[in-house]
């Protein structure tokens, strides 16, 4: 149960408390949309990926399982690609660039004073330009609020793994504003 | 020197980021905006403090100094009051509402999965409402991303302490929306 009351109504996770708190919700929705739909040198699946990967680290069940969906459905890759990288970045088969990316989120999701010097430089001589830096930095950033906000409020989540597949499908065919008014 | 590029026009901390990049810095003042400063049964300087608490948790300097200045300066009981809190929240003198929405934020700094029932419990029975322990959840949780954007891009930060109270001043008078466009 919720540690505050709210109406059975309203879907589960993240999108229930965006619509419970419309006004902080708005602009949460806003900030997902853009670092993870937007127009960008990094695909979607990636993106995705990156906010999988930070939400597994921060054990937040409905985040892993959103955003593995989301990411395995958009990823040229697929999902046996995702699984792999949730399991050992170190090992996964993805390009140098990615992979030095994802080890600065998973620095992030410690503290950001865990970013060095040595690991940017890894990602630059890889080839990731500031943006990308600056994007991984701050969706990894972005899912630490998330995670806590989702899991601090203990917001009912689905026990059933079919609900996570169209909720995937309909972030992918709407976007995450939607999140945030409803239907 | 931060991580990535930045020009040295920018104000220093997150609000500097803010500006690199407007896209994502709009919404991220937006929520800062509403939970710090928009009416509320929480006072600003309690709200503030909340931020302060929860930045000093993640070693964040510029976001602890920087809020700790925009409460104490909005704080009824003033400067002193703040350091207390930041120093012991156990033994500050403060209404036990307070310290057990401090006492969940401090939880939520450390995994949303570490807020208990009897932490809300506790809140609930001292006088919270239920917008107040979202709110406090959504503050701690929003200042795990603030903080953890500012450091782990390694983002510039005044060394001189007296850099401080005009950006607070600052703030007070022209709220958060205005360090994602500047000046």
């Amino acid at each position: 149960m919720p540690h505050i009351t709210m109406s059975p109504e309203l879907p589960p996770g993240t999108p229930g408390l965006f619509q419970y708190r419309p006004e902080t919700g708005r602009p949460m929705a806003e900030l997902a949309e853009v670092l993870l739909r937007n127009a960008h040198s990094m695909s979607r699946g990636d993106r995705e990926l990156i906010a999988a990967y930070t939400s597994a680290l921060n054990h937040c069940g409905f985040c892993v399982n959103t955003h593995r969906e989301v990411s395995a459905r958009q990823h040229p890759d697929g999902r046996e690609l995702v699984e792999k990288v949730l399991a050992d970045v170190d090992s996964a088969p993805i390009s140098e660039k990615l992979r030095s990316l994802i080890k600065i989120a998973g620095a992030v999701a410690r503290s950001g004073g865990d970013v060095t010097e040595q690991m940017v430089t890894n990602a630059r001589n890889a080839g990731a330009t500031d943006t990308e830096i600056h994007d991984t930095v701050l969706i990894a950033a972005a899912f630490c609020m998330f995670n806590r906000y989702c899991d601090g409020l203990a917001a009912l989540t689905p026990d059933d793994p079919a609900a996570y597949p169209p909720m995937a499908e309909m972030i992918i065919n709407e976007g995450y504003r939607m999140c945030a008014v409803g239907h």
